[in-house]
C-alpha cells in the first residue's frame, strides 16, 4: 500500500514554505529543494504515458539511463542549457552543439519559452564545480538525444516564476497558467491528498458510506440563499441546496447509519468577499452517537489526514462553552493562539468614585471588562489608540479607554488620571499587567463589552505583529470546540421573535428540554462548532429525531411553513434513530492549514465575489430560446426594483474604474489589474495577508 | 490496512443474490446469510457510538459477551422473541418472561414493528434445536437485561421487508423506507466501496489529482441541453455543465498532469426514460497519453475496483472499430455476450433471379444482411415473425424475411421458397445454420440494413430468453472498446453540414489529418467508447492541443461561435501539452454490475425521467420574492408558445391518471401506484426487467 503523503511532501518542498515572508519564493533558488534528496517514491506518475521519468525525481542514482521527459521550457541559458520544468521539479539539460546535433540545437533554441517538449537521453553528472547543492536534480543534466516540440508556446500574459508579481485578476483571468505556479500546485494536491486520506479514514477504517445526495433540490423554509433553477414546468423551481441537511438526516431514517460526502454546496449571498457561490463541505451524519462520539471522529479524522509537513495534532482539542468563548474571548470562535483574554474588573469598581462606571454598575447586565496588551505602550503610537477608540464607537457604539498602568513614559489616558491606587494596583494584580503594557477598559451591556474588546483583541494583536512582535506562531494550529450554543436567537428584524441560532433540526440541551415549552430562548443546543486559529472550520450537532419535537419547534417557536418539510417530519414518525453529524468547510480549512491569503488559493476554477469567472465570463447573457424551455423570462429594465437598479449602479462604477487604464496602458493585459480588483478584497486588512506571489 | 471489500462481502451476503429470479428474495431465509460465517472483519463498525456490536456480527464465538445492540424491530414471535435488525443482518432477542422484567418485556411486546431499539444483554446459545442453519446468527441469541424504546415508529406505508411488492412510484415516495431494504443497502454500500477502490487506484497508485471543477459555468456551444441558473445580474445566467471538459482540458494547461474528480453532472433532457438530471461520471484526464495509455489505465482501474463477489476481470478488453461493430453488430455498442452476427450475404445473390434483391445490389451502398437466430424455429412463434417484420418496418422502413433453411415444421416463409438450391446451402454453409435455426434477412441500404438487424438481434436474444433459452450468462461481463468513430456526423436536421460526433475537442486520428481540410465526413477520430453488455459505460478522446486546429474545427467545420471558447483558444496557445481522457458512466456502471432494472436503483435519492422528485415534491412553485433577486419572471400563459402548452397538457393528463384511484382507494399510499408509474417506466421491455422486489 503507497502511502499518499509522500507526494506531498515531495511538492511541498519543491513548493517552497508557505509563509514566502519568511525564505526567499524565487523557483529554483534557496532551500526548497534540498529536502527532495530524501523523497520516498510512491505514487508511479509515469504509468501509461511516454515518459520515463519525471523532472524532479532524477538523482544520481539514475547516472548513465536512458530517459524520456516531457515538461515545459522553463528558461534558457544562452545556446548552452535549458531548464526543462514539470510538476515534479525542475531539470538541466545540455543543448548539443556538435553538427550532427545540429536539429536538436535549432529545436531546443528556438522553441519560446513555456512551450512543451519531449526529449530522450541519458542522464549525466554535471562537471565538477557546476554542480548546484541548491537545486535537487543539482549533480545531473541530460545529454539529450532526440528532442520533439509538442506545443508552442504565444507570448504569455505573466511569466511562470514565482517571483513574477502578478495581480490576483490576472491570475484568474489566465487561471491555467496560474495554476502552473508551484504555490498553485502544492495547494491543490494538497487538498486531493487531505481529501483522499479522510475517505480512507471513513470509509476504509470506520465503515462510512460515501453517498451522493441530489443538488436539484426544492427550497428549504428560510432557504432566502439558495439559487433557484427553472425546471421545465411553468412556475415550478428546484432550489441549489446549501447543505445536504436534509438527505443526510433522511439517510438515516434509511438505515445507513455511517454516512459521509465531500459534498458541493451552494449559497448565494450575492457579493461577500471570501465567500464562494459554490463550496464544499466535509458531510458526515451518524446514528446512535452523541455530540462527544462526533468530536472523536472528527479529532481522529483530523489527525489521520493532518499533512506529514506539519506539526502533528494533539487530541483531543480543547474544548469552550459558547459563554466562555463570549466572555473571555468576545466571539464564538476565538483566536486561542495568544492570550490577551477579556477579564471581567466589575468587582474592582463596585464602589468607585468614576461616575459612569458605577452608573454601568447599576445597569441589569453592565460590566466593565478589559484586555491586557502586552507590550502596548511600547509598540503601539497614539494615532493607534486613537484608532482603537474610534474603531469602537463606530463599530459597537462603545467608549474604550486606554490605561497606562506600568509605564515608564510620559503618556497618560484620562481613565488612569482618575483612577484610585487601590483601584491601579487590584487591576495590575488581576490582570497581571507587566512593564510597559496597556489595558483596554470598556464598560457596557455584558456581551456587548465582550464583543468590543473581542475584536479589539483581534485588532491588537495584527497591530503588533506588525510592528514586529511575534503573538502567533505561523506553523501553531489550534483546534477548539464550541459547545452549548443557544438553541435560538432573537431575530434581528424582529426582536420577539426568534430564530435558530443555526438550523431547525438542532436538538436542544437535554439538561434544557422543559425550557422549550416555556422559556425557548433559555434553552442550550446540542450544536457544537469546530474552530480553527479563530475561523470557524465545522459546526454540527445532535438532531431532534422525534417527529412531535420537531413539529412544535418548526411550527410554534419559528412559526415556519412546515408544509414545506413534511416529508422530513413524517420521515421521523418512522421509525427515525437518534442521529447527529458535521460538516467541515473543506476550502476554509485548506486554506489555514496551507497559510493561503484568500479561499480562492485553494480552488482551482474559483470566482470572485461578485460570483464572475473571470476566465470564462461566466455568468454571461443568454439568447431567448435558452432560456425559453424554462417558462421564464428577463425583466425588462422598468419592471425592476430600486434594489436591481443598484446593482446595475454597481457594475457601472466597477467598469468605469477600467477606463482610464485601459488608455494609459498599451499591455492588454494589464488592464485587468484595476479592472476586477475590487472583487477581490477581502473583509481583512491588507496587513494580514501574506506577501502576494 | 483493512480490506474495504470485506464489507461489501458481507453485505452482498445478507442482500442475497442480485437475480431474484434465481435464489428467493425472502429476508432471513434460505442461503443469503450462509456465507457471513466467513466474513472477514475490517471496518470498525462501531467505533464512535454507544454499541459494542452490529446485529449481524455476532456469533457462538460471542457467547457468554454483554453487548449493547441498536437496531429496528423487524418482527416478533408472539411475546418470546423479537427480531433486531441493523445494516449487516439480524439477530434473535429472547424477550424475558419473569416477573423482574416484566418494564422490559412491556416494552419489547409493545414498540410497533420498526421502532428504534436499544438493548444490552448477554449472548447465549440457543436449546438444542432450537438452532437456525440458515440464519449467520442462528447458533445464537440475546438474553436481554435492559431495554430503550429509542423511536416509536408509526404504522408504515409498507413492510420492510424484501418479499413485499410494492410500486416504483411508492417505494420513491418513502425513499428512507425503501432505502432499509437489503437490495438497496448493498447497491449503495457497493458503489461507495468501488469509488473508493477507484480513487486509491488512481491517487495513491498512480499520482493522480483530484480536483473539483465548477458546477456554476457559462453556456457551452451547442449545449443545448444544460440548466441554466439566474445570477443577480440582469440578464445574465449561469449554466450547470454536462461535464467537467472545459476544466480537464484547461487543468492540463495548468500542469495537473494526472486529474481525476468523481464529477456531478448536469443534463436537462426532458422526459427521458432511464437518465437522470443529475448523474455522476468518473472525469479522468491525463498529459502525454495516447489512446492505449487511457486504455491501460481504465482496465487497470476497473480490475482493481472490481467487487470481488463477481467474477474477476480478464484484461485487456477485445476491441472493435466503429465499422466493424456497425458490420457485425449494426450498433456502436455491441453486446458481445452472445453471437448472432450479422452476415453480408450479398456475393451469395450476385446473380440472383430474386429481383428485390438483385437490384438492391445494383444501388451504390446496397447490400444484404443476415442473423441467424438459433433454435428460431423452434422457440419463436409465427405471431413473433410478425411483430418482427413489423417492427422493422415501422421503425426502420425496411423489409426483413425469416428464412427457414433447415426446419423439419411446416413453417415456410415466401422467401424460402423463391430461393435456389445453391442459394441455401450456400447461405446454410457461410451462416453455419443449424436445425431449428431460422434466418433473417433484410436487403437495404448498408448501414440501414445493418441497424434494423441490429437491433432484431436484441429482440430476438431477449424473445428466446423469454423462451427459457440461456443466451447470456447473469454473471458475465463482457467490456469492450469500440474505436475508430467518425469524427463528424451529418446534422440530422441538415444533412449537408456536419456536427461533432461527440464534442469538438476530439483529435483527428493521425492517419486522417490531411483529410480535415478536403473530407472532413471522412475523418476518423481518435474517440473510444467502452461498451459493458452492450451499454456504453465510458467514452473518451484524445483531445486537439494546438489552437488552430481547435479553431479551424469549430470556425470552420462546425460553424460555432467561437467567442464562447475564446479561453480555451486561448489557454491552447500558452503551451498546451498533448492530452486525453475519459469519463466513466458512474450511475450505469453500478447498475450493471448490481443487475438492477433501473439506473434509479444505485441513486440513493433519484428523480422521475420528469425530473420530479416524489419524496419532497421537487421543483416546486416558489414565491415572486424568491426569484426577485434574479430579474426573472415566470411567463404568463398567453406568452408560452404551444411547445409549452404540450407540456402543460401532458402534466395534466398525468394528473387526470391520478383521480380515478383517488376516489377508488381507502389507503392514501396506494393512489401513488397509478399517480407516478409514466413517469418511471423504463424504455426497455418489462419482460428484461429482473422482477420487483
Amino acid at each position: 500500500m503507497p502511502f499518499p503523503w509522500g507526494l506531498c511532501l515531495v511538492y511541498k518542498n519543491w513548493a517552497g514554505p508557505i509563509r514566502k515572508k519568511i525564505l526567499p519564493p524565487i523557483l529554483g533558488s534557496s532551500t526548497r529543494y534540498l529536502m527532495l534528496g530524501a523523497q520516498k517514491r510512491t505514487s508511479d506518475f509515469n504509468s501509461f504515458v511516454v515518459r520515463t521519468n519525471t523532472c524532479g525525481e532524477l538523482r544520481s542514482s539514475h547516472l548513465g539511463q536512458e530517459v524520456t521527459l516531457c515538461g515545459w521550457i522553463q528558461y534558457r541559458r544562452q545556446s548552452l542549457f535549458l531548464i526543462l520544468r514539470d510538476f515534479h521539479g525542475l531539470i538541466q539539460v545540455v543543448i548539443p552543439q556538435d553538427e550532427s546535433a545540429a536539429s536538436v540545437k535549432k529545436l531546443l533554441c528556438e522553441a519560446p519559452i513555456e512551450s512543451v517538449v519531449q526529449l530522450t537521453g541519458t542522464v549525466i553528472s554535471r562537471p565538477p564545480g557546476q554542480e548546484n547543492p541548491k537545486m535537487p536534480t543539482g549533480e545531473i543534466e541530460i545529454k539529450v538525444k532526440t528532442a520533439e516540440l509538442l506545443n508552442s508556446c504565444k507570448k504569455l500574459p505573466f511569466e511562470i516564476k514565482d517571483f513574477m508579481k502578478k495581480t490576483e485578476a490576472l491570475r484568474m483571468k489566465f487561471r491555467y497558467l496560474d495554476l502552473r505556479s508551484s504555490q498553485m500546485q502544492y495547494n491543490l494536491r494538497l487538498r486531493s491528498q487531505m481529501v483522499m486520506k479522510m475517505r480512507e479514514y471513513l470509509c476504509n477504517l470506520h465503515g462510512f458510506v460515501d453517498i451522493e445526495t441530489p443538488t436539484l433540490f426544492k427550497k428549504t423554509p428560510g432557504g432566502a440563499k439558495e439559487f433557484v433553477v427553472p425546471s421545465r414546468e411553468p412556475g415550478k423551481f428546484y432550489s441549489l441546496p446549501q447543505s445536504p441537511q436534509q438527505f443526510k438526516q433522511l439517510l438515516m431514517v434509511g438505515g445507513f447509519d455511517r454516512y459521509f460526502q465531500v459534498a458541493r454546496c451552494y449559497r448565494d449571498e450575492g457579493s461577500k468577499p471570501e465567500r464562494q457561490p459554490e463550496f464544499t463541505q466535509v458531510d458526515i451524519e451518524m446514528s446512535f452517537v452523541d455530540q462527544a462520539g462526533i468530536q472523536k471522529l472528527i479529532e481522529g479524522l483530523l489527525q489521520y489526514s493532518w499533512p506529514k509537513d506539519k506539526n502533528p495534532l494533539t487530541i483531543p482539542f480543547p474544548s469552550m462553552t459558547y459563554t466562555e468563548a463570549l466572555d473571555f474571548y468576545g466571539t464564538d470562535k476565538p483566536d486561542t493562539r495568544f492570550g490577551m483574554k477579556i477579564v471581567d474588573v466589575s468587582d474592582i469598581f463596585r464602589n468607585t468614585e468614576i461616575e459612569f462606571l458605577r452608573d454601568m454598575l447599576k445597569k441589569p447586565q453592565g460590566a466593565i471588562k478589559t484586555i491586557c496588551i502586552p507590550g502596548g505602550a511600547k509598540y503601539l503610537k497614539s494615532k493607534d489608540f486613537e484608532a482603537i477608540k474610534e474603531f469602537a464607537v463606530n463599530h459597537f457604539n462603545q467608549e474604550v479607554s486606554p490605561l497606562f498602568l506600568k509605564t515608564s513614559g510620559s503618556r497618560k489616558s484620562p481613565l488612569t488620571k482618575l483612577l484610585k491606587e487601590e483601584e491601579k494596583s487590584a487591576l495590575i494584580s488581576l490582570l497581571r499587567v507587566q512593564e510597559e503594557d496597556v489595558v483596554l477598559l470598556t464598560a457596557g451591556e455584558h456581551n456587548k463589552a465582550c464583543s468590543v474588546l473581542g475584536k479589539l483583541r483581534l485588532e491588537c494583536a495584527d497591530l503588533l505583529e506588525d510592528r514586529g512582535v511575534v503573538l502567533r506562531d505561523p506553523a501553531a494550529f489550534h483546534f477548539l470546540w464550541v459547545v452549548e450554543f443557544p438553541l435560538f436567537l432573537p431575530k434581528e428584524e424582529d426582536p420577539r421573535e426568534l430564530e435558530s441560532a443555526h438550523h431547525p433540526f438542532t436538538a436542544p440541551h437535554p439538561s434544557d428540554v422543559h425550557l422549550l415549552y416555556t422559556e425557548p430562548e433559555k434553552v442550550r443546543s446540542l450544536h457544537y462548532d469546530l474552530v480553527l486559529n479563530g475561523s470557524e472550520v465545522g459546526g454540527g450537532s445532535i438532531r431532534i429525531h422525534k417527529a412531535e419535537q420537531q413539529q412544535y419547534v418548526l411550527e410554534t417557536v419559528l412559526k415556519e411553513d412546515v408544509k414545506l418539510l413534511s416529508h422530513l417530519l413524517q420521515a421521523l414518525d418512522f421509525g427515525a434513530p437518534p442521529h447527529g453529524g458535521i460538516a467541515l468547510g473543506l476550502d476554509r480549512l485548506v486554506c489555514l492549514i496551507t497559510g493561503s491569503p484568500s479561499i480562492r488559493d485553494v480552488i482551482a476554477f474559483p470566482k470572485t465575489f461578485r460570483g464572475h469567472d473571470l476566465m470564462s465570463n461566466a455568468p454571461d447573457y443568454v439568447t431567448p430560446e435558452d432560456i425559453d424551455p424554462y417558462h421564464i423570462q428577463v425583466k425588462r429594465a422598468e419592471d425592476t426594483d430600486s434594489t436591481d437598479v443598484q446593482s446595475v449602479v454597481c457594475e457601472a462604477e466597477s467598469s468605469r474604474l477600467v477606463l482610464p487604464s485601459l488608455t494609459k496602458t498599451e499591455n492588454p493585459f494589464e488592464k485587468l489589474a484595476l479592472d476586477q480588483t475590487p472583487e477581490l478584497l477581502d473583509r481583512r486588512k491588507p496587513s494580514r495577508s501574506p506577501d502576494n506571489k
